[in-house]
């Protein structure tokens, strides 16, 4: 398994392959412009919650690297400027800010050292938030096997992979633990309108590891649920909530709401760095509303629909912790209403 | 509002407006050969319950109009194959079937008149069953604007509109009916995928007849319903089963589904013509499966995931009638449990 994202720890570089291209063509980005970096975020080159925060904390580097300034004082002014910006390019995915805020921190420790000292503890906090990621989402692999059995059916929605991350991914992640274990299982992966994430990335990367992959589309979920062939839903998210609401890909609300309709256990994988402790329910979260033309037009650019037609294209939805059997984290299985125990550490 | 399938009576040729090109194109096919009506209904140049049975109507007495049979035995051995070939186009739809042994009881009734005489018996059924379809899709508008207040906001799934009947529709007469009358709606069309029914067709009709519409990706209906923006679903059916139960369009459960969770009434309109009195529930429905290309491939034809996957793509699913609030039909608004009551009279 490849990385997604990565740090050119040569050249200084956040690397990164760029999914608006998959399946059907593999291409590495490679970049150290603010701009850029905020462009491959917005356009979702680079996405998944996970992901964004990696590359983010990589990108603020590799732009932080070549600031010309030789006070701290000037090189901190200008880092805050580039993380706020790079900070707008997605709302809802709290990862971002996050990394990007441990980023700063880090910065702020270390303000009496000289401007290159301040790059090289950049530099390492960044490569620790890349590796740091790799074996969260290994816990959340060996923590969320346990919750499949050989033979599982497991419903996902959106791509919460090693797509989504720089390995593994979050909620694919106890599946391919399940895999290395000698599992059989088979997974269906809802295609994600409007851009896809489920057709081109997980059903490119289950494939790609020799998982037993069924595509299809998001509206057939309620078929399968209500002929029992569905044993377990896995998703990833965007942001937690204190209450243990969670935003993720728009659709997955739906999904939760058939899961206990019909009886299938629904199963929420994140890392600590999605959980909002500031954030008191769902309601607060910032749903991102994006382009019409995303809705329009398919992904490869046909117009399909009338021209006076209005479009509502919410990027997320939140799901309230009702619907949510237990989260899935690197510190074990919780259930919503635990995430609270969990606010003094990590606030 | 034009016609979506007719009879050109000089000429005994079936007309449809070619529904695969929409909205891009309006383009008339003109049909006499079996081969090519089992095509256009089997590809859905023409879909849509009641627009399958009227095509199928018309287009078998184009077909046996063209019949060099002398004898009345051998014109109903030939019609009588041809009823059965044209049935097979698509297995979900009872109105197929319905309107093709209407007019196969059309000749038996007039097995011993002549051929000509029987040839003008079926020409005058179809154009009965297209005029029927007029009038039975008027009043079901009439009877289910009594379901809509001024200002509703209104969701719908696939296309159940003028496209799939000769004119008015199932679900979208009542709000043809309600603009007629000076309401203001606001309606909410499903994309509908595979095949983009909601995005090529609703939002094509509903924007040409000056119809505030928004159009939005199946998964995105959950979240519409949960911030309290739907006051009510309208939907059409393929087949409805002795108890109550629906097949309609893939995707149309979920929506009931959701409608149920978050309170909004859920409404199936349908002529009795769509009622199989003969089929006792849900599960006794066989639901089309559909070529895996639909969902691999975009409507405009790119490849768009992994060359391994598998594929589940079935046309329908079946709503149960717990969670059909009530079935708008051209007899009024009913209850499920009270389409038993029709049996004697239709069976």
């Amino acid at each position: 398994m490849t990385d997604t994202v990565w740090m050119d720890t040569e050249n200084d570089l956040l690397c990164c392959i760029d999914q608006r291209k998959l399946p059907n063509e593999t291409t590495v980005l490679s970049l150290s412009k603010a701009e850029d970096i905020y462009f491959a975020i917005k356009t979702l080159a680079v996405r998944g919650a996970p992901a964004i925060g990696i590359a983010a904390a990589i990108g603020l580097y590799a732009v932080s690297a070549r600031f010309h300034e030789t006070e701290s004082a000037g090189f901190f002014y200008a880092l805050k400027k580039t993380a706020d910006y790079l900070n707008a390019a997605r709302p809802t995915a709290v990862n971002l800010s996050w990394a990007l805020s441990r980023m700063v921190k880090t910065a702020e420790r270390n303000i009496d050292k000289s401007v290159s000292e301040i790059k090289a503890a950049l530099k390492a906090e960044a490569l620790t938030i890349y590796s740091e990621d790799i074996a969260v989402c290994r816990k959340i692999g060996e923590y969320g096997v346990g919750l499949i059995k050989d033979g599982y059916r497991i419903l996902t929605h959106c791509n919460a992979g090693a797509l989504a991350a720089v390995r593994y991914g979050t909620a694919l992640a106890p599946i391919y633990v399940a895999k290395e274990m000698g599992f059989t299982l088979h997974v269906f992966a809802d295609e994600t309108r409007p851009l896809l994430q489920g057709a081109r990335l997980t059903a490119y990367e289950l494939c790609a590891n020799g998982i037993d992959t069924t595509l299809i589309c998001d509206n057939m979920a309620a078929s399968l649920m209500q002929k029992g062939q569905i044993d377990a839903v896995f998703v990833g998210c965007d942001r937690v909530a204190l209450n243990g609401d969670a935003a993720n890909k728009i659709g997955t609300l739906g999904v939760a709401v058939l899961a206990k309709t019909f009886g299938v256990p629904f199963y929420v994988c994140a890392p600590f760095s999605t959980v909002d402790f500031a954030c008191p329910t769902g309601a607060n979260i910032v749903i991102e509303q994006r382009a019409p033309e995303e809705v329009t037009e398919l992904h490869y650019k046909q117009r399909m629909t009338h021209p006076k037609v209005k479009v509502y294209n919410p990027a997320f939805d939140v799901t309230p912790a009702e619907y949510i059997t237990a989260f899935v984290t690197e510190k074990g299985i919780l259930k919503p209403a635990e995430l609270r125990n969990y606010k003094e550490r990590h606030a």
